[in-house]
């Protein structure tokens, strides 16, 4: 017997007719071997939000078990039906609820982490079944409450069920091809990615390319499992996330991405005095505000400094009016939230030198300014002006030799 | 500590201003005493036959463990969103789910029959909450798998539970002011009755009347459990149902009920042979045809018979069939649809003479032909044209002095 975990994320559930083409992906499998196979499934797309719609209409604290309950209706639904049309196709199958298997979790309701899953429960269904759909997204508490994983964590239960049934792998579908090395909307040569490193693509996740849910991502690092992102719709071989030790060819960089979620604020005028920068960002820490890029310049008579960092663009205008009404003495505030971030990723970058360097003269040659700039091991960003987005992308994918 | 176990149909809970009327009535019991209410909810109106829907698209068959996960997420999603609204009024309150308490049941999915309630869990709930709200119609097999109780099954529900916790009643609310003498859509005087017998609401249901799921009061007879019937949006008293020994005072006729679901098929000249009836109703028992009201007539010269029946209206097209291709040898068969059967109802009528023949005097008068008779200890039934129907309840209304 050899047991496979493959999930199926909204939309390739979204209504009867795809259900009907994962069926067949399903059914092919069973017929070719003598597989048994998990399907773990998220709600059907559009299910979620409106489940989360209604209960924000009542209260906004999610931390509460009734949301869970609520929101877990969702895969409740979606498994029970799929496996209805699988049975109505004669393949052997029951739908699997959090709770039955269980998938025991923390009380975190909302957000829960999942403690264990009993392996057991799964060798003896399948002695009945050849296919268990499993409701993703959801568990169970120690108290025997509904729980739920947070957003896209319908990934997290594909991995973690791969782990308790001891498997190397597992199969993420979804409505892409895998991953790309850009955003295939803004560049034409945009191409799949083969193998890409945890690392990478928690780089990317990030940064708001939200294939694969970063939890998954952290839990099948941890324990070196493999997952395969692929499309529902076509056969074609997807990406198959892997540990860096595997990956045999380390590109320098595997992939850019872009993002628009964030706001830069500017404090000109600050006193250049030890301690400033920590009291200006405890202010921001203490009304929930995450800093992302910082950069610090002092004037040329060394009395004054400037302050410049990134903050969520939905937190630009709170974080405005809490530093004006706060103590920091400052000149002027300036936001901008016409800016961009681009990042070049990539586990080959440890090891080659010249990599940022390349990119700033890449940029440089377009004229587009640089405003900020982060790195990390594995990641470079930087912030530039919204407009240059485009140009910016498709010349860094064409400098780094990314088009195929 | 006292327990009260009241059940929310499902107008009652049709949407989020109606959830928040109840919640009224269930702050009003919390504040006056020390009382904890177990609240039983259906599905928000309109959600069940969503669901049988989506399933129905798929597959016919209901004797299916999926079905029963499909229907049960309406009562765990209004539970759930019930007890957040109970929570933002700061009325201590939790969603129950069926196999939480658990609510055992028989596997026999779609219909399931509950074996046992397990008392514990709602004395140890109530040590940290005040009000729990419990998702009607559910339950769970031995095998863990989600059962429901067939619709209406939460009135059973809301039952079996007042039995298990050794209470001696429970409330239904509803969208009507309880049980009348008669429709008051038909017959404008139509009285509320205060009090009814299990017997008499059963002869009611059977009818057509579905104020309470007949299952729900067969297990309320069994046990004892009084129900009282109310309304959700009006504080009246509604109607009690209790034993016959406990009705003081046994009207000979409580209520005036009519029906339009049967069809009347006729067959004439049949040769006047024993076994000939139980050769026809064989034939239709064996198409699963029920049979209700029967009259049997032998012609002047004792050799033919002609034979009368009713049959529920969706069948009598294919009984007429089935009929007709079979061996019974008939001159001809005829069908009429256009029948009504009205009954009159009351445990009085056992120790009272003279109640059928009020019916048929009464019937006369208005010159309105009865077709068939049918009695039991309880109640009689005759078959009359439906044009007649709003005369014929009418008059007989009047007749038995219902008016208040």
């Amino acid at each position: 017997m050899s047991i496979q975990v493959i999930k199926f994320g909204g939309t390739s559930v979204a209504n009867i007719s795809r259900i009907k083409n994962i069926a067949s992906i399903i059914e092919e499998r069973i017929k070719s071997k003598k597989n048994k196979i998990v399907v773990v499934v998220s709600a059907m797309s559009g299910v979620t939000n409106k489940l989360v719609e209604a209960y924000k209409k009542i209260k906004t604290d999610t931390l509460d078990p009734e949301y869970d309950v609520i929101l877990s209706t969702g895969e409740q639904y979606s498994s029970a039906l799929i496996s209805t049309i699988l049975n109505e196709k004669r393949i052997n199958s029951r739908s699997i609820l959090g709770w039955q298997i269980p998938i025991v979790t923390d009380s975190n309701y909302s957000k829960a982490r999942i403690f264990k899953i009993c392996q057991n429960f799964f060798r003896d269904q399948f002695s009945n079944y050849d296919v268990l759909v499993v409701a993703g997204f959801q568990g169970v508490s120690n108290d025997h409450r509904i729980t739920t994983l947070g957003r896209g964590g319908s990934d997290t239960s594909a991995v973690a069920i791969a782990y308790a049934l001891g498997l190397k792998s597992c199969e993420i579908f979804t409505d892409v091809e895998g991953i790309f090395t850009s955003d295939p909307r803004i560049v034409k040569d945009a191409t799949k990615i083969d193998f890409i490193t945890y690392e990478e693509i928690l780089e990317l996740a990030s940064l708001g390319s939200k294939v694969l849910h970063p939890r998954s991502v952290e839990l099948a690092m941890k324990y070196g499992i493999k997952i395969h992102v692929r499309s529902s719709f076509k056969k074609n071989i997807g990406t198959m996330v892997i540990k860096e030790e595997n990956k045999i060819e380390k590109e320098v960089v595997t992939g850019i991405t872009s993002s628009e979620n964030d706001a830069k604020i500017t404090l000109k005028g600050i006193p250049d005095k030890p301690g400033i920068a920590a009291e200006i960002f405890g202010i921001l820490a203490r009304i929930n505000v995450n800093v992302d890029m910082i950069v610090q310049n002092i004037t040329d008579d060394g009395k004054f400094a400037s302050l410049t960092f990134t903050v969520p663009i939905e937190d630009q205008a709170n974080a405005v009016n809490e530093l004006k009404s706060s103590d920091i003495k400052f000149k002027n505030i300036h936001a901008d939230k016409s800016i961009c971030k681009i990042s070049i990723i990539g586990v080959g970058m440890k090891s080659n030198v010249g990599v940022a360097q390349k990119m700033f003269e890449t940029l440089a040659k377009k004229n587009i300014n640089i405003q900020v700039i982060s790195t990390s091991e594995i990641k470079i960003s930087v912030l530039i002006d919204l407009p240059k987005k485009k140009t910016a992308i498709t010349s860094l994918h064409k400098a780094y030799g990314l088009k195929k």
